[in-house]
């Protein structure tokens, strides 16, 4: 895993150079709104390819997360599908369960977000059942202990918290990580306005069925095909979740 | 059939002996949330492929269920495609109607719960059309007879019902079963979150133009195929409704 | 075209014989709520075949409408695709705009419905939208002239209403039909279920983008042929609104 | 570019001579409402391709856009796909967001909007998710400079509006333009239905996943694909938002 910490300066106009330097740690975007959002979203995918495809988690390595900049810290949500495996008597089963990935950041200067230190959190079926069911004054918090089963039960926690904010036209998005094995303690706040959450809602109810494994049920593609294994519903790799979440 | 009624001991780093395991017949889930899921969805989609696959009927043997589990039952909802014949005019039309399948289990145990006895309602699409119209204050109930056209007619009755709690943040999702012919009754009853409810609304609002086979008019891939048969619009099997919930 | 108005009774386990006496003009249901269903369905489509298929207007020929049966008269929803021709300079464009085709038949006895006399309503894209929009205690009505252009203009016209019930949990919805050319009128009203409605709106939304042909800009299978004319994005025949709404 | 501005008039019978005449400037429209935007659309389509096509920015080509007319003024809605890039990775990644391509244009008499001085507003994926928040007392307004990182900055500025109506059972839509380096103005408002506005959203919360590109993450066709560069994923051309938005 990369620990290189160099922190770049790339401006709208070196899209190439951009696509060359993404395997370094912290990001920094553009110069415009545009630009930024365009520069960031290639910058955490790029960069998140050393981690994930490294392992094979990648939903065949196709990038698009929704990403909300703000001044202190930034977010973004991307689909992770679940995985399947083929049974010896032919049937196909969910072996991973699919989330919707957040991943957090803090802002280091003017439009840069540190890659390095990023927080993931992911979002279970029915956690995002909880989101999309928000209404404008209503607040959800989520807690995972990735040591749950183990000798570390509690020693590292994840509380993820939305609340609308004062006049309920928005929310802020947090992230409250203590891990006592390392002994560090972290924080993300992130406003999002109405329009931002909007998408998020729309785009989870979208993703939802889908992290689910029901489009396989449901689409005629991946029916009838005899193609053996995991490779016959067209899926490799896929979205260990609890390990994309507590590892880096 | 199966009759075999087995109590299974399974562990969460056991996975692999889990997928050997699963022709018995009482689900036995892992000792986590995650693993609960995970286990018992598997738990419930092998021994289902015994009973499904070799009737045919299942949707191309791919199995994701959504279920939730409660201290004293859990049920679980999975899209059931309809089946469509090919006229000798080359028209294509619905041979057997969709639904959303919910499957009913016991509890017998500590995250284990009784495959083997475990009640189907097959919703309608009329009847997804009710629950996911339902508010927060809403009740709703089905009531099916399966030997409606028969002398039995009256014999067997099956009602889900579906009612807000106390504080409108969730629901009791319940479903009776009264047997006259077997001279038998059971009741299950499953408090329900509104976030679990909201993934129910979401998944199956999803799912109802599929089981209504609005997909198949729709979808470019299913047009313009000359195959033959129902192989053509690709789906073999298929979900026969009223054998499904009836049949064990 | 069939004149022929032969009454056909048909028995819940008579299913093949059905598939063989759809030619015939009266639709007779089976005799339960869901034996009704599957054959008049099958009924419904079968006829349709005759009429549809031999002018090539079918969506590919499948068919899976929706219908509401109750007891004065019934309908049915379903989606008509549009058409597209491609121009020479490659560029495929909308030839006919798409629909949710309504069919209105009259009860003519017991679980039986007079096809030959249907009535059609093609709801076009914004009225659509106008009925997905509807509130429990909205109404709307749309009103269709076939003659609009023609020196017949005002001739025969169509009105579609729809209008809550009293206790606002459900609605009528209502066709009338005034044809001075041939001097018949005629009238269907048919009591819809918040339930029924629900679907409706849900298969409505969900076929909305389709009719739109915004599937066709969004499906990745559709980007990319290089195949020539409307085959090339695998739409044959289509649906041609006025066409299939004032002939039969 | 086509500066040509000769103005047709197409009779509803005149489909073909419609489609040989479509790089002429103006849009005229057909005689009845059906026609109207039956021949708007072939129209409005054509002549984009002239623009579009010729620098490879269309869709793959197809269109179908919505259009809502009224007497001073007419919009458009169609949307524009992301365009993703691999890297030498193998990692596929969004180079051009997509958005929802608002295309304005002025009556210019009876039935005949002025595509030669059209306007254009591309809204991003959270605008969209803005607009399809909105309650019916709700207004939004976005503010675009195309010039932005450049000496220009401030020199051209568009605001588009959506305000209710008095009644609050729809909307004015309005887009606002000055252009300092040009010393032109434009302004145009086009009054909207519920049911058009519905519409609206319908379509633009369909499209939201396909414009983020969440599409490519979820369609199993797209995965597993192990083609080269952009063409991997079917998407050739592609919509790049700025230049669409700000050429003609």
């Amino acid at each position: 895993m990369f620990k290189l910490s160099r922190v770049l300066h790339l401006t709208s106009t070196s899209r190439h150079r951009l696509l060359e330097v993404l395997s370094s740690r912290n990001v920094e975007v553009g110069d415009s709104l545009w630009d930024r959002r365009d520069f960031t979203h290639s910058a955490g995918i790029s960069t998140s390819t050393n981690n994930y495809a490294a392992k094979g988690y990648a939903s065949d390595r196709i990038f698009a997360p929704y990403t909300v900049y703000k001044g202190k810290a930034a977010f973004s949500l991307s689909p992770c599908l679940p995985t399947f495996t083929k049974l010896d008597s032919g049937t196909v089963v969910v072996d991973r369960r699919g989330s919707i990935m957040m991943t957090f950041m803090h802002s280091i200067g003017e439009r840069k977000y540190d890659w390095e230190k990023r927080q993931r959190f992911a979002l279970s079926a029915t956690e995002v059942g909880s989101l999309i069911n928000m209404g404008s004054q209503d607040s959800s918090e989520f807690f995972h202990d990735p040591s749950m089963l183990s000798s570390n039960a509690g020693q590292v926690r994840k509380s993820l918290s939305i609340k609308p904010n004062a006049n309920s036209n928005g929310y802020f998005v947090s992230l409250n990580v203590v891990n006592n094995l390392l002994n560090t303690k972290d924080y993300f706040s992130v406003p999002v306005t109405a329009a931002e959450f909007a998408v998020m809602k729309t785009a989870c109810s979208f993703a939802l069925p889908h992290i689910m494994g029901w489009d396989q049920i449901t689409n005629p593609q991946s029916r009838g095909t005899e193609s053996r294994g995991t490779v016959g519903i067209q899926r490799k790799g896929g979205s260990q979740v609890l390990d994309l979440e507590w590892e880096k």
